[in-house]
């Protein structure tokens, strides 16, 4: 079978197991059958079965996640360097948007059932649009795409980015820079 | 942007819509939102999202689709020559599985909120194990993975592939291929 | 040198050796000199020179088989879910096909020197239509393609397909599921 | 030839000219030879010869910028959707950053003569340490990487992503948004 | 069908016949059922069956080629710019070899029936090394792997590499690179 | 992080460092920062900045090198079997050219600031056209795109490439090809 079950042992990608002993449960997981905890400064949480979780995809170039959403709650602003995603929408409505390389926002509410495309790289996010919980989920053409949230690349960085650096990118002042970062503590 | 959205002209893949033309309902579809029409031999309907549907994929290389299961229903063995699939179970369980090249089964119940990967090429199919109707959400790696019906390619397809060659195959009489074919009349 | 020469180590792909050991032996194989034996129910054999035979393909993304023909023998429906294949007629002629995932036929004989086209991940066959042996060298795409019949995805696998879902795909009784699979004794 | 030099009509890439019309100016630009002008907020100006300004790199998955820095100026922090960057320094010397999705930053010095690399689609950044102009050249594995500027895809896209969606990313108020909105007219 | 058959206007790669039209014969050859005129200088010649010949490959990644060698024959030292080749003997014996980028030449005798693998982009040649004529299949994963004679690329290009050049390159005279030239008439 | 950082051990490509022991100097080299020795036959040198040199660009696809050349100095024909390349003229200028696969040259003076593109896999070549020193960087598709004289590849090779093989596809004596060989004595 092509399908490259990792283990432990770090490489690009990840090594196989042998083949007598991968099991049906390698190509399993339960992992976006509870909701995320929204109780967050956001309103959402982002549950991932990617490579790391599920070790069947492993060269296989296809991962999941489930997007759990407070009333109101919004999934900020971020990009996936490495994947285009579908998100569909399982309960709830959501004001979903990307921004282009031009920078035209192509934005819109998807509501449950409905799904929309996300390109490859580019910032988008979701907000829920009701009073009540929402949850989507979310397919990407990657086995790991990795995640960048705007906000925690520029104030949130470990070392951190440089004030002036941000000051001049958002032409703001320096002060105000620092107000912001200390909202995202390093982890 | 990147994202390139087609218009009628058949091309490798799609050429594109004039930037200027592009909308958000171009990266939108509604077409999973509606269970498919069970009421047939197999107990089962696939509705699809891919490029064809949804112009916005094009060169995006990821697609979805929702199958629906009557009580007892059947997602025959197939193939997708082009692409991985992720299934993610949305109402009910189903009794999934996928044969290696080495001929070896990797099957289990896959519950509500739970999901399963099929690797690209592999045949596989999905068995509704409940009374009630079930859903599904499936993800690909590619904006057209096509779906190769086993049966259909075996006994349906237009001319027909021979009896003698289907006979030697499954090893069972030119007449018993005939009586196979019979129920599934060409397109 | 670019070529990376596999060793035992299972990875995803394989593991070099030293370019100080490669030799021009890795990038040799006499394996498809040899007929393959076709004295089998299908009267036909498939002798491989892929990367696990050929180590200097390991990286290379191609690969040869050689197919021997007993008289009137088949090579039954199979797909390839990791490359398209190109088969060249060294003796006799051939009746081939291909089905498309819109369960169309393109079928035709092919003599001693002409070859045809099997499209990445379809169902395709060949049968030797005459009464000598007929022989052919298949090229494809990738360094592992991977082969999978239909007959024994369905009727074969290690542990078996449930005889329902065949019963339902095939529109046949769970009887006569289990009197072909009794021709395919699970390896 | 492979090289397919683009004419006007929009594909996916970029159709051919005919063979017999290709030149060798077809693969030559004088774009970067000339010096940007950094008379702007940020200090710096990125010139691009990509497929859209050199045909010929049409299909070849590769092209170059030169950025230009005012004393002390800033490439502000962006993504290329489709891309590594490498950067060499040809004046001056940078202080130079990229974070990766973990949120670490990977930060130095590179002066004149040297180079540093930014992962596909990672955020990253560049900033004129000295008193004095600075210039870079920079190449990427795309025809076409594309960049997307943090501050325009939040503060100036159009239409505008929603102030509230902004305000819960960066934890800051709705009128602290809209001021640096203001800062970013939309194109 | 993914398979995308060419027609006549140009593009990247090709565009594709409607599907109605496509019929088995857009996916077989009889061009390399004949031998080719050894009558030349080299003594080989070496006939095509790649995408420009071979509508139905269009997309699909893999072509073919058969080479005929006079007694003694040789196809000289050339690259194929976007292919791996594996070489299968048919008829006769010949002397092979492959230079890596380190200058290392990899050859052996490949006899009738055995085979041998050319790595992508590198120097490599055959000899006929008997007295009656010898012959060939070739594979290769490209639907147009192109090809690049040395000699002609150094001696017989159109308009001609400076001799300049030539001579410091070989650490030759200039009278003596233009009496080579002289061999290699531009087409 | 994606970026995976290599270690000495050989596998295709390579493995990675810990993330918690990547540090910015892996994604930094200083290794085209100073002249490379010019004092050889041809009057060039290249200077590489790949995966070899720089840890950090593994699985990245790109890589840079420096090229040096005396006053009239030839970078000779060479292929780059695995990318394609451009070149930006940093000092002096040169006339460079490409061979197509139809033997066509596409050739042009480039001078300082201006850059060309030489296709994947074809042969090119640079001359330092004036009197003084020259100097350029080049920038390719792929983090090891390899490097093959034609000279050394047809008379360096070792052990040597036949010099019947050479008579013959020169159309030149073998006192001749011996003569020439004698020019490059194998590493």
């Amino acid at each position: 079978m092509h399908a490259c079950v990792r283990t432990a042992l770090r490489l690009n990608g990840f090594p196989c197991k042998r083949p007598e002993n991968v099991t049906a449960d390698d190509f399993f997981s339960a992992a976006l059958a509870f909701p995320g905890n929204t109780g967050n400064p956001v309103g959402s949480m982002v549950t991932a079965a990617n490579v790391e979780k599920l070790p069947g995809l492993n060269t296989l170039g296809v991962s999941m996640s489930r997007v759990d959403y407070a009333p109101w709650g919004v999934n900020p602003p971020h990009t996936h360097p490495r994947a285009t995603e579908i998100i569909y929408v399982l309960e709830g409505s959501l004001d979903v948007g990307f921004v282009t390389t031009a920078g035209k926002l192509f934005a819109r509410t998807v509501c449950k059932g409905e799904l929309f495309v996300f390109p490859r790289g580019l910032v988008h996010y979701q907000k829920n649009n009701g009073g009540a919980p929402a949850m989507a989920i979310s397919a990407f053409n990657s086995q790991l795409p990795g995640t960048q949230s705007l906000a925690v690349a520029m104030f949130g960085a470990s070392p951190p980015v440089p004030t002036d650096v941000l000051a001049r990118a958002l032409q703001i002042d320096g002060g105000l820079v620092e107000a912001i970062k200390s909202k995202f503590p390093p982890k």
